[in-house]
């Protein structure tokens, strides 16, 4: 089964890259950017178990490893 | 308005972050885990605009600067 970790800074945390792709936007002479937050996404390709252990399984996998939870949220999307 | 573009790696294009975080998973004991790719989520803030202007404004900045379209691939998500 595939699943999709979507991995993105909370509020309030500073994201200079994101800053930085605003700022090329501009120079590029793309109007209107108000705003631009990088994050990072996962795909995954996992070994067939039920939706709610699945579900159960990325969690995990997202406290433990995918995500910094101190200063990122996560959202799991089973596919 | 808002829109959310998900820029991913072509199949085929080698992720070694990917394989990285697909051994990580294995060394912490979770099983069952065929394969991740790993890609990147951009979360624009538009000024107001039509839907069809914002789309075409998008990709006009995915083909220039967010994705590298010959090795990834991008959706875009007006939200």
């Amino acid at each position: 089964m595939k699943a999709r970790v979507t991995v993105t800074l909370k509020n309030g945390v500073l994201d200079p890259q994101g800053k930085a792709i605003e700022g090329s936007l501009g120079s590029l002479g793309f109007e209107g950017v108000e705003g631009i937050r990088q994050g990072k996404v996962f795909d995954l390709e996992l070994a067939d178990r039920s939706e709610a252990q699945a579900k159960a399984d990325i969690e995990a996998m997202c406290e433990q490893l995918l995500a910094n939870t101190v200063i990122e949220n996560y959202s799991i999307e089973l596919l």
